[in-house]
């Protein structure tokens, strides 16, 4: 049996993928493959409209946000926010707290002024920093929710007085969350709700049309909102895996039940990590990630050898990311409880016979 | 059985299907979904390398050019390619054959001057605007080698002693082609080569670096060369139909098979559109494209039962475009001989009934 740590594109519940694999030879008894049904058939503008409606409700939002499915992924967002969002000669505010949120900000300064009012980069990511001052001339600030390479997360959405963004690529729907206090989010989808190919993008109405920049029509939210998502032939069946995808979470108890699942897996591999000597979790207590648990071994030679035993046992995903070494575990919201268990059967084994 | 006429996304062979659909269950032996893999994989990695050398194969193009596959469509190029070829203050030539190169121009304004050098607005896109002069300080000539909407197509590309860009979203590898005469190509997939939500792009390297502007990270062809494609995490499935696609091309005999069964639908659909008093074909005779034939009936309510007939004998996607009327027939590569044949039966024998 395989056990899929991977840090996205990464684990699906295997009903997405039964029905998935089942539409590419008759989607929804059409007689027709999902690849190839038009996207403006009343078929596939049913897949958009019920994935639009299950987004809506799952974050509890009203009529002032739209849902968009575009192109692109999480890293185009990163160029599509600020240019949508953010005058030449203004600011936007931006947390950095790894990785992406870096990204992010160096996209942003291709458009406008950033001022980066937050950084945890003094303690190598290790922790969120919260504390701090929003100008109040921002026009957004902007946060990533979990930071999938680091091992931090928010657990909290930050305070703002000026319109919040925030990319939750990696933690989207394994909770509850205040989504409502939001202006823009976007995710791409193939952590937890689907395949890549496909980015969501919920966006407050109100905060578009202030800019004085020409946006090109491809990158306009304005566009996708008038055209229904259907701007330019989207990537038909990434759209309806994450249809597929949504369904799972909603019958499975939606996201309250995610959050349960998400804190059970957490806390029994967290307790592990912090009981074995071997491992050294890497994060501070307080801002660990749900999804993503980041470690470390003594040394490079036992990160190999226990990379080698996971392998030998179905274990695959687990090498920490190529920016930050070490070892990581992904636990997505379809990542069952007995993967988590038998991994930690793994470190316990482990940890004793390197005593 | 179904006749699938749709203009993209469209039909694809049944193999590629079978094969998809399997992938979505164990992906190459490997226990895992395509879904599920991470793109960073070596497993994935041959699958972007083979498509690679595969296009490069197909249109015999020296290592002077780069193949790449990216997010966002063909309307994304609309955009990237003046982003990254054209400066503020230069210009640009693009020909106007129909409305993808019109929405092509637009987008082009936003980053430099563009020169139309060629329209066939005047005759309603009926046919392919082939004089024309290009100012020597051109930066580009950009075309559209087959007009999905309207039903032209060229034939030989453009003679241009600027840097030649094409559009070939709805008839790349239809035939053998003059690849090596251009700077950059780019198709989305989902006509010839796949699945929607992967677009291919070809560039001679050369062409590219010579900007003044900040190219925003995700929008520089030169970063995702550099990366392998694998800037940012790729529409992994789509990538896999488009290996599919090529491999079936390949081993159906290449692009002068593709040739010949177009050539053999083509001539057997628009002579039925000649010789039938009811069809009248829209498009001159030179200009016809191999891909979508339009032609119109009498009045909408001709129009209207005919297409009510199709439906009846499974024939689906034969309304014209939205923006043209009309009907229209689409014959991708993966169209067999006996679909074309059983909607011509019906073609004679609907002229017959209507004498």
């Amino acid at each position: 049996m395989r056990h899929n740590f991977n840090s996205g594109p990464s684990i699906l519940p295997a009903s997405v993928l039964a029905e998935a694999s089942a539409a590419i030879y008759n989607f929804n008894n059409t007689g027709l493959s999902i690849l190839e049904i038009g996207h403006r058939t009343s078929w596939f503008q049913e897949v958009v409209a019920e994935v639009q409606a299950t987004v809506k409700q799952l974050m509890q939002l009203s009529d002032d946000y739209e849902v968009l499915l575009l192109h692109g992924g999480a890293t185009t967002q990163f160029m599509q926010v600020p240019m949508n969002l953010l005058n030449a000669n203004d600011t936007a505010a931006y947390c950095d707290n790894g990785i992406w949120g870096n990204k992010a900000i160096k996209e942003a300064k291709v458009w406008g002024n950033v001022n980066v009012v937050a950084s945890s980069a003094d303690q190598k990511h290790s922790y969120i920093q919260k504390q701090f001052t929003i100008p109040n001339d921002a026009c957004y600030l902007h946060y990533t929710s979990n930071n999938t390479v680091e091992g931090t997360q928010w657990h909290q959405p930050p305070t703002s007085h000026v319109p919040l963004v925030a990319d939750m690529s990696s933690d989207i729907f394994c909770r509850p969350w205040a989504f409502n206090q939001h202006s823009l989010i976007y995710a791409g989808a193939q952590k937890n709700i689907g395949a890549a190919g496909v980015t969501l993008v919920v966006v407050k109405k109100s905060i578009l049309g202030t800019l004085e920049r020409t946006i090109p029509a491809i990158m306009d939210y304005r566009n996708h909102i008038e055209a229904g998502s259907l701007l330019n032939t989207p990537p038909v069946f990434a759209v309806y895996v994450m249809l597929l995808t949504l369904r799972w979470i909603v019958a499975e108890g939606g996201l309250t039940v995610m959050e349960t699942r998400a804190k059970e897996r957490a806390a029994y591999l967290y307790q592990l990590l912090d009981e074995l000597s071997i491992f050294t979790p890497t994060v501070v207590t307080e801002d660990r990630s749900l999804m993503n648990a980041v470690f470390t071994l003594p040394n490079a030679s036992l990160e190999k050898t226990f990379l080698e035993l996971c392998k030998q046992h179905g274990m695959i995903g687990i090498k920490g990311h190529r920016s930050v070494g070490g070892l990581r575990v992904s636990m997505y919201n379809a990542m069952p409880m007995q993967s988590v268990q038998a991994l930690g059967d793994l470190m316990i084994a482990f940890n004793k016979s390197h005593q």
